[in-house]
């Protein structure tokens, strides 16, 4: 894998463009990305060698799409058309039920493997990229059996080198799970940044009051909304269901105080302070 | 001030005695605490000098109550009976209308003087005490008028010497906003912890899927029930019309998603991303 393609060079992208250069000793990175800024932006930080159009994948081993979820779909499609049958694509995205499904049929999908690096931060860009962010990462492969044997254990044979630890998964319980574990989160958060924002309208500079406790709730509340706009639509059904179970528990809390049932109220907080313990298994 | 009593040798009184051993030369610091395993912490930890009962505050110049806030309350009122005219009581809880009030009338009221430290972790007891916890952070003191001046000069000098930032409110003021940027996130953390871990019940080792975000996001879901069922039942009336205002705003976003509503969903995620700006604003 001499020759990579990275569609997409911001923050995952950039990133995973970094560990290559560390794993791959004489590979050449062509960036591929539709914003010209960050294009420039990547080759002066040497994240890539060079910049191309899409047609140029066709002489790539290994292309990556590490773009946002809905533009990862029309791109996959393009891409399958062109590369070469010994070539491998892979996408990053945070959904994988629509990505598989749109390629389910396709004569080239022995060339897709379908991935899911749990790594990032709340920037975005190529100047984001951080060397190393993928150490320790749990990435989640989808629909393994579908992929040329050969050309999947190429990518995981470099994603272990990277340091991350693989787990495979269906495509459905994949989108089913992350939206607990990741896309909620993201949701809780926005909403909350809104809740105050909103007050803050009325009542002038209650933020010199907000201490740190407030900014890790919030700091999800940075995240691009081009990039989660997409997840949201793709994974609709399994985010409203998690919306649906936390409103309830929020309204349940609330109907506790309204009763001044503060027995209840310490009871659910002592019963979730064991996620101290499952907190110390995430890196 | 050679003589402090520090009533509560937790996180927050642990890490203010600290501090004064540093600033003050010659202090002498007694610890006061029903938990005799927090006591005896405490002074192997050298965070203060000698354990005593509450009867010594008799002798103290500086008496801090670190303690749940309804427990402050009960403690205030008996210190207050015991302390000399030239001493000062400071309590340092995150709701000020109810000890305000309780205190009102009291004769001795002008010894009292009501703050607020927003400094903390998510951790608690005398091993969790930080060294420069205060520095950089407000402190919000309510009622300055109803302090006599001396007493609460040599105070205020004192956190300015730890390089606290000063804010002055009304005790009403205070909870109100408090409310927003501490309460809300915290019953927002504690029930996004909830939802996961009784999806998690079902369905086994979804965790090891959850990244940086996640955990940021429900950091506060390790903290203290004791600390903050009494917070929550003292702040009440605030708590539940931010929580409403947060349950109205998370209804909106499903109902924008369910409505296929997603350029909704995107306006709404961009309208809330200068809170990037605002974060910037917090140490």
């Amino acid at each position: 894998m001499k020759q990579v393609s990275i569609i997409g060079v911001g923050l995952i992208g950039g990133s995973f463009a970094l560990d290559l250069l560390q794993h791959i000793s004489g590979v050449s990175i062509t960036g591929i990305d539709q914003n010209e800024t960050h294009l420039n932006e990547a080759l002066e930080l040497g994240i890539i060698h060079q910049t191309a159009d899409v047609e140029s994948v066709r002489s790539a081993d290994l292309v990556v799409l590490a773009l946002p979820v809905n533009a990862a779909i029309n791109v996959l499609t393009e891409v399958l058309e062109l590369i070469s049958d010994q070539a491998i694509v892979i996408d990053m995205g945070s959904t994988k039920q629509a990505i598989c499904e749109a390629v389910a049929r396709h004569p080239k999908r022995a060339n897709f493997l379908a991935t899911h690096p749990i790594a990032g931060t709340e920037f975005s860009g190529p100047s984001a990229a951080l060397k190393g962010l993928f150490k320790n990462k749990t990435n989640i492969i989808c629909e393994l059996d579908k992929t040329s044997t050969a050309l999947s254990l190429q990518v995981i044979t470099l994603f272990e080198a990277m340091g991350m630890h693989i787990r495979y998964m269906t495509a459905v319980d994949h989108d089913k799970h992350i939206a607990y574990v990741s896309h909620l989160s993201h949701i809780s958060s926005f909403m909350l940044g809104k809740t105050v924002i909103d007050k803050e309208k009325n009542e002038s500079d209650i933020f010199d009051m907000a201490g740190s406790g407030f900014e890790s709730t919030v700091r999800l509340a940075k995240s691009s909304p081009a990039m989660w706009t997409p997840i949201f639509e793709q994974n609709k059904e399994n985010v409203i269901e998690t919306l649906t179970e936390y409103i309830q528990n929020l309204n349940q809390f609330k109907a506790y105080m309204e009763n001044n049932d503060f027995e209840a109220v310490y009871t659910e907080m002592k019963n979730t302070n064991h996620i101290k313990k499952i907190l110390k298994g995430i890196a």
